[in-house]
């Protein structure tokens, strides 16, 4: 029950984006300083967050990595469900995995009101406020 | 971040042995049969619950395996910890291992935050109220 490093990485990286102005092109060594990742890994994590276009890439001399605003406005949610997919707390709640037990089972509803309470956290987070508090932070 | 089987066949097997009285013992295939568990992976859940004194189990004719009011005060957390040890949302939130980033990082407080909501929601429900529970849904 444990975040992947992937979506972790995930998270770091798209905060650290949004601390750029728009139209800032960020390169993958910067990016690895700034999250800690090792760089093949962060690579992937980028492709996951690039293929869901909360950001772009540009390859080549001035390219890089820049934030959309549709990563600025990202819950941390959305981010993690990027690149791990749905985030499903026990499997009994997965989408079109009905569980022949969920009629009756009491354990049922607390996995769903748990999972429900950890969402509407991640939900609530936003990339740009993460990122603006970031630099509050350091100062 | 997903719950173990384990860890859901532990909940599962608790909750079974809650419906029975006090004093009685109940054999591993009528718990494979009310879990949907695996005999041999059961065997392994229900050691992990005995060395946490949540239940007791006792060889030979007349056996079997009985909840202990410890067991049926329990909560799901407890029931989860026994079998997986602590529920740490992300790495970064683990005792003794203090993150370099914890003290600007603005993704810390939130994984915190979320891992709090759902540790309440796993705390609040305990053994002895979802197997009455699941009673009552059964009727």
């Amino acid at each position: 029950m444990q975040l992947t490093r992937a979506a972790d990485y995930g998270v770091r990286v798209m905060v650290a984006l949004a601390g750029y102005p728009d139209g800032a092109r960020v390169s993958l060594p910067e990016l690895t300083r700034a999250t800690g990742a090792p760089e093949s890994f962060l690579s992937k994590v980028l492709q996951a967050l690039s293929r869901s276009a909360l950001i772009s890439s540009r390859r080549g001399q001035g390219g890089g990595f820049e934030i959309s605003q549709l990563g600025r406005g990202a819950s941390i949610r959305t981010v993690i469900e990027a690149i791990d997919g749905p985030i499903v707390l026990n499997v009994c709640l997965a989408d079109g995995k009905a569980c022949k037990r969920a009629a009756w089972c009491p354990a049922h509803p607390v996995w769903a009101d748990a999972q429900q309470a950890m969402l509407a956290v991640l939900e609530s987070a936003r990339i740009q406020e993460l990122a603006e508090q970031g630099e509050v932070n350091q100062f």
